[in-house]
C-alpha cells in the first residue's frame, strides 16, 4: 500500500524515541568525516560502515555520485569542518543497468511529454563499470580546488556478502 | 586524524560482514518507498524511521532538499518502482544557520578564488524556517508532473528527543 513508509516511520520511531539517549550530540560531525554512498535499499551505512551516531555526515544519492553531491560536500567541509570523504559504491547497483536514453524514454512513455520536459536536462549519471566509477569519482573530487586538503578513499560494498573492499 | 572514517569502516564492516545474512535481497526496494532526509550526523534513518534492510531507498543531502534530489527521485520512481516519499527534515539543522552569501564568502576566504569559482553557481538552499521548509519541499514535489501518483508526506525529526512528528 502507498503509506507503508509512514507506517514504518510511526511504529519504528516510537520504539527508537522510547530508548533514545543521544540528545546531547553537537551539529558538527564529531569525527570530522563524511560518507558518500548510494541510496540503494540494501545498504545500511551506520551498521555496514561502522559509523557512530553523531560522528559523520552521510550523503546518499543514486549511484553514490560525487558531482550530484557537490552542494552537500561543500557545506559539510566549509561550514561544518569535515576533512575526509569515504566514498562507497556497490555491486548490483541500478546505475549499471541503464543508459541516459533509457531513463528519458521511460519517463516519456510512462509519464508523458510534460513530465519528460521537466527532466530532459538531467544527466542521470549511470556507469558501465563499477570499479572504474569509483576511481573516476575519486579523481573528480581530487581535481577540485575546493577539495584541496580533503582525504578521499574509494570502496566497493558487496550486497551479496556484506563485505567492503578498498578500490583507491 | 584524517583517516578515522577508513578505520571505522574497516573495523565496523568486519563485524557486520561476519554476521551478514541478507545477501538475497533484490535491487528494487521491497516496500516501494523512499526516504529523503538530511545528511546530518545525528540521524540514523534505518533505526529512527523504522526502515527494514532492502525496503526503501534512502536519499540524503544537506537539508533533505527535494530539488537537489531530483535525479535520484526520478531514478527511484521511474526505474525502480517506488511510489511513496517520506520527507524528513530536522531540528537543529545546519541549513537554518547560514545564507548563501555566508557560504560563498567562507569558500572565498578559506580556499581562494579558484575554489570560489567552482561553486559560485551553487544555490546552497539554506532555509530560515524548518516547518515551512518541509511544506515548501512537499509542495514543490507535488507540483511536478513527474511526481504525479506519488504519495508524499513531510515530517520533522527532533535531534534532542529522537521523536518524529508529521508536518504535512
Amino acid at each position: 500500500m502507498s503509506s507503508q513508509g509512514e507506517q514504518n516511520l510511526v511504529a519504528g520511531n516510537k520504539a527508537y524515541a522510547d530508548s533514545f539517549t543521544q540528545g546531547h550530540l553537537a551539529l558538527p560531525p564529531s569525527q570530522h568525516y563524511l560518507v558518500l554512498t548510494c541510496m540503494d535499499a540494501r545498504i545500511d551505512p551506520a551498521s555496514a560502515f561502522g559509523i557512530p551516531l553523531g560522528a559523520a555526515h552521510v550523503i546518499r544519492n543514486a549511484g553514490g555520485n560525487a558531482r550530484d553531491a557537490l552542494r552537500s560536500l561543500v557545506i559539510s567541509q566549509q561550514l561544518l569542518g569535515t576533512k575526509e570523504i569515504v566514498l562507497v559504491k556497490h555491486t548490483g547497483c541500478g546505475m549499471l543497468t541503464f543508459k541516459n536514453e533509457d531513463a528519458q524514454a521511460a519517463v516519456k512513455q510512462n509519464k508523458g511529454y510534460q513530465a519528460f520536459i521537466e527532466v530532459e536536462h538531467l544527466d542521470f549519471q549511470p556507469f558501465p563499470d563499477l570499479e572504474q566509477a569509483v576511481k573516476d569519482d575519486v579523481a573528480w573530487i581530487k581535481g577540485k580546488k575546493i577539495e584541496e586538503g580533503i582525504n578521499v578513499s574509494g570502496w566497493v560494498y558487496e550486497v551479496e556478502t556484506g563485505k567492503t573492499r578498498r578500490v583507491v
